[in-house]
């Protein structure tokens, strides 16, 4: 699609993961959802430009500055009370040096500034400007960026193709402006794992930046992302208890092992080979199952449980085991916390 | 009400909180619900009474007797399989022993037998059988067990009271078929934090496990079980964004530090100090609330979020602060995974 890639590395939190969404690329970007991520990856040494995608807060400014001296490290604004307070610490920091992503709403409603919004290009022009006395610009516009969580809701691929468009088009036509007050602006990056299969070519979008892709999950099956053989993330449980008078079978798998995450009305996650068991209860350790097995199921047997949402399931362990053929060839180390 | 407190840890799952439970008792007895944990609290030295409350299954065995042989620790079974399992290790194993609560189902209908099935109680006749040929019998049964966890959807003192009636009742009428059938159980185990302020005085009850308590949280107080001033745990935050044209606030607390367990229509955790907020959506790292707000909130100011679940937001943190007016005094660190 001639955009670059910059994968999002929220959902898997590894290395190893992030190496193969940025295999073959020659400077390998991504973006990340915590500080805690953006100094994991750093520290790795395998990446040598981070964007961490949440709008900044006060307390993180020292860190993203030493970063910022280590990577190229990029965080994120969409309000004049963000640009105040990095400028007040590049006030009291004169060599503090911060690459700034102008994060829009392009229809999500989470985070972000109105592109259309007369307001958001008088800002965006004000970003670089020169702090106290200093002739150098301490702050730099390196780019514009939106996310289309909202393409979670589209269920054909016609309302996904839609949504993509929407944000190509307003990202463009605010690249547009930018380029007619003169404000430099090199990257516009667009994206969400449903959307990014489609972007429309007379964009101005340099580069896309989808994440859950790398594993999928049973709600972007639902909404046709992918198919359910293309979820990569399971978790594995063994069955503790089953109680024929109730039409009930107890697995160990918990919230805290599988997150609780609802999928509409069909349970807190798919069971692999079984898709007539419904996991229809989440206790803390425990999971509560009802509704025809394949086949022989009984106290002591092995069952996955493939998660709705593959992000907050994978957020639940301190290691990923790496299965090829029914083996475990790898174990993956996630970051962790913030 | 003349029983043993066994107070439940897996809410807080540390040390601290377990010493504060147990405060006072001559021999601390608790329950955990992870063989982690059974480790961690083990291995502390200060319990030496632990009661591994999930059905067990063949993989913990080995665990099993291993801490049996260090402290009085006890699993718990309740069917057939169960009992087959730890038989065919007994038999490979012969000097290990197991201390066996029976789990009886008294309305919950997540784990347990049928404390009125007269299959159950054979069942409860056979399970300190010897094994093999071996003289000494290798499986106690230490006791019988219920968790009133439909007591969470009582919402009223007297639908409690008549939960934990109806739990010491059934567990009584089952340990007198046990004593007519001169079947040893020196404990009968019952409780909930919902239901656990109100026991029968003629029952055959020996001690109750009640553990949300030390805590209690959103969904307690809105039962009833507590005020919502009891609730010790809340999520420190930032707000990071501020958004007047689509009236939101955005916070860095998402479902990774709060858990995504819905209380009714009332969001996903309580903002502290400002009642009329509501926290209604969450993603990964970032909540949007929207609302009325107590007095002024810009970005940066911190907030409080009090969790619908305080176990669940609980087991997010790889420590908690511990604050006394307004001031952290002590971190605990607390056991996680399984």
């Amino acid at each position: 699609m001639n955009v670059d890639l910059r994968p999002h590395v929220k959902t898997h939190k590894t290395i190893q993961g992030a190496l193969i969404q940025t295999e073959g690329l020659k400077s390998p970007k991504i973006v990340v959802s915590t500080m805690a991520e953006a100094q994991f990856f750093a520290d790795s040494g395998h990446f040598s430009d981070i964007l961490y995608a949440v709008p900044i807060s006060e307390e993180k400014l020292y860190q993203t500055w030493e970063l910022s001296q280590k990577i190229n490290f990029h965080i994120e604004i969409d309000c004049e009370a963000h640009l105040q307070m990095i400028r007040r610490f590049a006030l009291r920091n004169k060599r503090a040096k911060f690459s700034v992503f102008l994060k829009l709403d392009t229809g999500y409603h989470r985070c972000g500034a109105d592109p259309e919004d007369r307001n958001t290009l008088n800002f965006a022009r004000r970003i670089s400007q020169p702090v106290g006395d200093n002739k150098e610009s301490q702050i730099t516009l390196a780019g514009i960026y939106s996310h289309a969580g909202h393409s979670y809701k589209a269920h054909t691929k016609e309302q996904r193709q839609e949504i993509a468009n929407n944000d190509a088009k307003l990202l463009t036509d605010f690249y547009n402006k930018l380029q007619e007050h003169r404000v430099s602006c090199p990257t516009v990056s667009i994206g969400s794992t449903p959307s990014c299969s489609a972007i429309p070519s007379q964009s101005a979008v340099t580069e896309i930046h989808p994440g859950n892709y790398l594993f999928y999950d049973r709600m972007q099956a639902e909404i046709g992302s992918c198919n359910i053989s293309d979820c990569a993330v399971s978790v594995l449980g063994t069955i503790i208890g089953a109680y024929p008078s109730r039409n009930t079978i107890a697995v160990d798998i918990g919230s805290l092992a599988l997150s609780k995450d609802v999928c509409e009305e069909d349970g807190f996650g798919l069971v692999v080979g079984h898709p007539k068991l419904k996991l229809f209860s989440l206790s803390q350790e425990i999971g509560l199952m009802k509704g025809e097995t394949n086949g022989d199921l009984q106290v002591g047997s092995l069952i996955r449980v493939s998660p709705n949402h593959s992000c907050l399931a994978a957020a639940c362990f301190p290691k990923y085991h790496v299965i090829e053929n029914d083996h475990v060839v790898d174990e993956w180390i996630p970051c962790r916390g913030w």
